[in-house]
């Protein structure tokens, strides 16, 4: 589909639930729903404006509470039809927020320490929240075809996504992706694509297909239905403060890729606020970068308000974006809130994996040692308040990221006899 | 521990809600709960006798509906103590009953057809649920040591259960085992012995050590914890039955590795029955194994009652235990219940797995990709009834067996142009 106005994009009949518009973030101009994603006025982002009016605390409540183990019991807050649990889609969320007791020893943490685990969704990423919504507005919008360019996680997520809700699905990535990746892509059946070039080479291709008429059409989740998809990130605010007993955390560390899922989770604990869901006390929110893409954490520390794009060079690549499209409204967050962004290194990423799996049996991928990392070094730091309640995302699956940890190995090897295994030091 | 009679075995402070005693599936002998597994009169296997009494239908109903979203919501059926949701563990279980409407059709089932997606557990496959509560009797034996021999999930379940639990782990496994699965279960940072020799062999030494005082304290998960372990899948069919609206289903598909799965299965039906939570209607539970790995399958068309062993030879590795401890149950039971035990090959164990994902969304380990072409295989010889009510179990996640589907890849490589894009013929 080409890149469209707000007036061919009107659809007065789409039914998205409470969301009632798109606004710009930049100038607050409106226009109404469709499949648009930068504002004609200023170019700038647009995002989902919401009327949540008529709704009643208390009501509210125990409709979240009865409803399904999914995201969708925050359907009422989502821009989806509000028989949104009834039509195929691959239903994640409600993810574990687990206390880590003995992670919070090992880090003095005496406040309470939580991680937010989202390798329990479907396809084992927090993108399976994004897709999500963006499955819905493809099919608002009368799209048969989802896609993406990605390098990993998203394209594992659109793919299933596709697959169970009967759409076509379309996936480019760079042709030399390493092949456990392109299996782990591939295997839902849609099509996957290898452009010849880089990952800049696939995103120029894929602005340049949803300008053209072959791309009709097409739902480009993270482009031209950006705005609904990115709602998918508010749904971890939700789960985290419903998931304390409603109520809001003190402290967030959260992982910075585009710095999206900062800024929605930041929208969502706005929004509970205001529909008087959790008491409206201060919060913090920090951000987690590698070292070898840190554009918003080297931001942060020399205090700019804008982000000087990085090439990135990390094992975290799920979080590798060098040019992070709300990278400042990430800076405006932690600075407002009291926060901090920070970074750590690939090797403390590794430690922080293995820290995370040996206290608490949690295997993250590379974006959850950044982020228990960032942890750690923002506790010694003095930055992060040990004595507050402290929720860490874990954002992906450790079998995602084997190479990580391949170091990782046998403790010993022996003889398949008693004398062997006394002699190894094994016996109690 | 040494081999232990019921005398020195018995606690008799030992808290396991509902479990009363040990009894023994061939001559019924009873002895305290303890960590023992063989009959000291006829050595037959032991499994838990449970006190029910007192228990209403409804109360019960109510605990269980407003219970955690894990396999502690069934804590008064389990042997477990009342308060263990308060204790450290993954808490497992409450998976995905995934409505297959579309590989539904592809098999063309009209009676609906359901996915159990047991790989959304903690570390993805059905495992974490027994190793859940063989953790949880370790602790009221005052064990300190979790210990078993895999090559596979079991290893990663147990490392992650035991680090959460503040238990000290010591798994044992081949040490030639591929690089990959040492890594999923070494990460969890307890000891993982590399042992000289093959699975056998592994598996005689771990014997040796129980018997040993050089294994004083050590709970072997399936060894002398077994009895309190197998009790875990019984969760699957409690589970199954709930997300029905508390009804059976007509038919199950499960897959056979020692066979104990389904007979637990089969015995959480009957419990159900028994507390007046379902109605008492019959249902036919059909067994699933590889050709490659095949002795129930081949006993049940030969009309025997004895299994004889195989030596296993296919990509569906956790189902590979050529001498299956309960196949002569699961034979019983699908007598009984009207089901039947088939296998199919390992190329329709890759068909199976790629016609989930593309139908589903669903990345089934190769386990997964044997129900599914069983139950493809069944319905095309009229053993089971596409009019009926049918659940599909997958145990494990196509993460773990990324090589099994090795061969998908790309669908096109095209030059980053559209061009090249409508010459491939990829346009809308």
């Amino acid at each position: 589909m080409a890149v469209q106005t707000a007036e061919t994009a009107t659809n007065p009949t789409v039914d998205l639930g409470p969301a009632a518009a798109l606004s710009c973030r930049e100038c607050g101009h409106r226009v109404p729903l469709g499949p648009v994603f930068a504002c004609e006025e200023c170019f700038g982002p647009l995002e989902i404006a919401y009327d949540f009016s008529g709704y009643d605390t208390e009501e509210l409540r125990k409709r979240i509470e009865s409803g399904p183990a999914n995201i969708w019991r925050y359907a009422p807050l989502l821009p989806v039809p509000s028989d949104v649990a009834d039509k195929p889609n691959i239903n994640p969320g409600w993810t574990k927020l687990v206390k880590a007791d003995n992670l919070a020893r090992e880090l003095g943490v005496t406040g309470g320490l939580y991680v937010k685990d989202d390798s329990g969704n479907p396809t084992h990423s927090f993108k399976d929240r994004v897709v999500a919504q963006a499955l819905e507005a493809a099919r608002a919008f009368g799209f048969t075809t989802l896609s993406c360019s990605s390098t990993g996680n998203l394209a594992g997520a659109v793919g299933a996504a596709a697959a169970r809700a009967g759409f076509r699905s379309c996936v480019f990535i760079p042709h030399d992706l390493e092949q456990g990746k392109v299996v782990m892509a591939a295997v839902y059946g849609g099509e996957l694509i290898g452009i010849e070039g880089n990952y800049d080479d696939v995103n120029r291709f894929c602005s340049e297909l949803i300008g053209d008429p072959a791309g009709e059409g097409w739902g480009f989740v993270n482009v031209n239905l950006r705005p609904y998809y990115a709602e998918g990130s508010k749904t971890l605010a939700y789960e985290i403060c419903e998931q304390l007993g409603w109520r809001l955390p003190d402290q967030l560390v959260v992982p910075i890729a585009s710095g999206s899922q900062l800024t929605k989770i930041d929208k969502g604990l706005r929004e509970l606020i205001g529909l008087g869901l959790v008491e409206d006390r201060p919060y913090r929110i920090f951000g987690a970068q590698a070292e070898g893409c840190s554009p918003v954490s080297v931001a942060y520390k020399a205090g700019h308000d804008v982000v000087r794009p990085q090439k990135p060079n990390t094992i975290a690549k799920s979080l590798a974006i060098g040019n992070p499209a709300d990278g400042p409204y990430v800076l405006d967050i932690a600075r407002r809130t009291g926060g901090a962004v920070e970074d750590v290194t690939d090797e403390q990423v590794v430690d922080a994996i293995k820290l995370l799996a040996r206290t608490e049996g949690i295997f993250a991928e590379t974006a959850g040692g950044v982020t228990v990392g960032v942890t750690k070094k923002l506790i010694d730091s003095g930055l992060l308040d040990p004595s507050l309640t402290t929720v860490v995302l874990n954002t992906g699956d450790g079998l995602k990221t084997l190479d990580a940890v391949a170091g990782t190995g046998l403790t010993a090897t022996i003889r398949p006899n008693l004398d062997s295994f006394r002699e190894a030091g094994l016996a109690s």
